[in-house]
């Protein structure tokens, strides 16, 4: 437990540290990013405000994580990888939209073979892991299912889901940030339990893996609190795709090596209403040419619908650990 | 661990249950607390807002807490009690404000003996606990100090203080409520940590009851959780004294019988902001007719500074967070 409350301290006070010296940066890099016109008319003003600030996250995140898990690194060092390899897609995405003022950045297929390539290796890697693959764990039965090769395209369309889903919950201010700290400051508990169970049951080796995990979460946790003091409304600074997909990344590995993917739904549910609603939007106007909400992600349908920006951050946040405390008890 | 975890969803369900019933009950009741009309300008439209929200607070942390405790009462009961107490002070001095329009309630001899009466007679009931009474522990120094009888005007001191910081922590949307809910979630954690403690050394009397003041501090949490939900910016309610007295209560029966008062000061560092502030603004301004803020407590003097209230808030709730981690290392 004092590893994560140290990677947690560490990872916030390099971020809070490195606020001052990156945001000037992205100041003078960009010009902020063109907001969506269509958005809500309150967002008009967040323009000029600088995006990228994600890279603030991957260093908080790197700083936290690699000062106290040099032990055990089957899961973290992947983990990490595939944070920075979305943040690196997102990066990209972002450093188009800015500098080539072309509002939607990278091009659709360049995103998907990215994701697709990043995805495929995770899942290859978690196939073969001997303590993670190929069979989904659910924590309230205590049961477990083998999906044999099948594993593989399951585990990319988590991964795929994950990060597309935490891209589109970023949106307003400190909301992805706010609710993937909270998501993470679970999975830190839940790794933390499941290193204890490990241990307990002679699985040494693993134990010391899952706590490696517990401190990756835990820096994650400390990353994204120390993010928000640039973040929380109103934002000097964005966390953009550089940030979203990196910490879509972060949550997915988290799911994937606790092996309770089937967890991350859950707690992860504001995330989830991001995707479905936006999948819901877009084929409910292609079948019937309707729109079920008045603007998805799900978020800005309850700020036209006159709910103000922070009171939609704060009921995401307590939804998020709502959820996040019922799955915990599966562990506990 | 099961037990927190419950305490808290209750707590947060009675919370956001009750905040529909009781929110228009209290709009009727009174038209707003008269806002202090030196405040920061952007006060002003918060006119209108109903006061005495502290009750939902109340209900939330009697639920959580009763509904999981019923072994170990001897710190739990006081603790009780002295919310409801404190809680009973600010819901005379809420009511007269708004119902006498007497913009500053209770006269100050009046909730000075109030106040004094319940410390009073929580600081002997801790000096005659066989497990807390007449020593203070130091938890990084695991060292004891024996105040003997000088043990109950400390505690007294303790209380006293403590509830006119939370008090006057209390002035922004979610400060108050977010603060005592960080504070608690890290109480919670060292109180089961103690009763895990307690238990290993053969104590199992003094262990159940710690573990009854950690599933207390649970619910202060879920309860603090729950009341942002309506407390957050812009806020469509506010504690008043009925809720910021009752925490204080709450966070100063925490620190007592977890016998690390001197952890109080640095996890609670927000609100020794708060009176300190006040505290050096007036003796200033008598001795020397000069003021060292803009005004009293130090939240309103940053934002007259310019710093955005939610920004505000969400420093004060970083700040706190990094401090009760670091008094979590005491213990793990």
């Amino acid at each position: 437990m004092q590893q994560l409350i140290m990677a947690i301290l560490l990872a916030l006070i390099v971020t809070l540290a490195l606020g001052p010296l990156i945001i000037p940066m992205l100041r003078r890099l960009n010009v902020g990013q063109p907001m969506r016109s269509d958005g809500p008319k309150s967002h008009l003003s967040k323009e000029g405000t600088p995006t990228m600030g994600g890279i603030i996250i991957l260093f908080g995140i790197l700083a936290g994580t690699l000062s106290f898990s040099m032990a055990g690194m089957e899961f973290v060092l992947p983990a990490l990888l595939t944070t920075f390899a979305f943040g690196l897609v997102g990066f990209l995405d972002d450093f188009i939209k800015v500098k080539l003022k072309r509002s939607l950045g990278l091009k659709a297929y360049q995103k998907i073979i990215g994701q697709l390539g990043i995805a495929f290796i995770v899942a290859l890697y978690a196939y073969k892991d001997p303590y993670v693959g190929s069979s989904i764990y659910f924590p309230f039965f205590g049961a477990e299912w083998n999906l044999g090769v099948a594993y593989i395209p399951f585990i990319m369309f988590v991964i795929i889901g994950t990060v597309n889903a935490v891209n589109l919950t970023d949106g307003l201010d400190g909301l992805a940030s706010g609710v993937t700290m909270i998501y993470s400051l679970a999975m830190a508990l839940i790794f933390m339990l499941n290193s204890v169970y490990a241990k307990e049951n002679g699985q040494i080796y693993y134990s010391v893996n899952l706590e490696g995990m517990s401190v990756f979460a835990a820096a994650a946790v400390g990353a994204s609190l120390g993010f928000l003091r640039y973040n929380a409304h109103p934002a000097r600074v964005f966390m953009g795709d550089t940030g979203s997909l990196a910490l879509g990344g972060a949550v997915a590995m988290m799911a994937i090596f606790s092996r309770a993917v089937f967890l991350l739904p859950m707690m992860g549910i504001c995330f989830v209403a991001s995707a479905i609603s936006v999948i819901l939007q877009v084929g409910s106007y292609k079948l019937r040419k309707k729109r079920i909400f008045k603007m998805a992600p799900l978020h800005h349908h309850f700020e036209l619908k006159g709910v103000p920006e922070t009171k939609v951050v704060a009921v995401y946040m307590i939804v998020t650990a709502a959820a996040c405390l019922v799955g915990l008890l599966a562990y506990v």
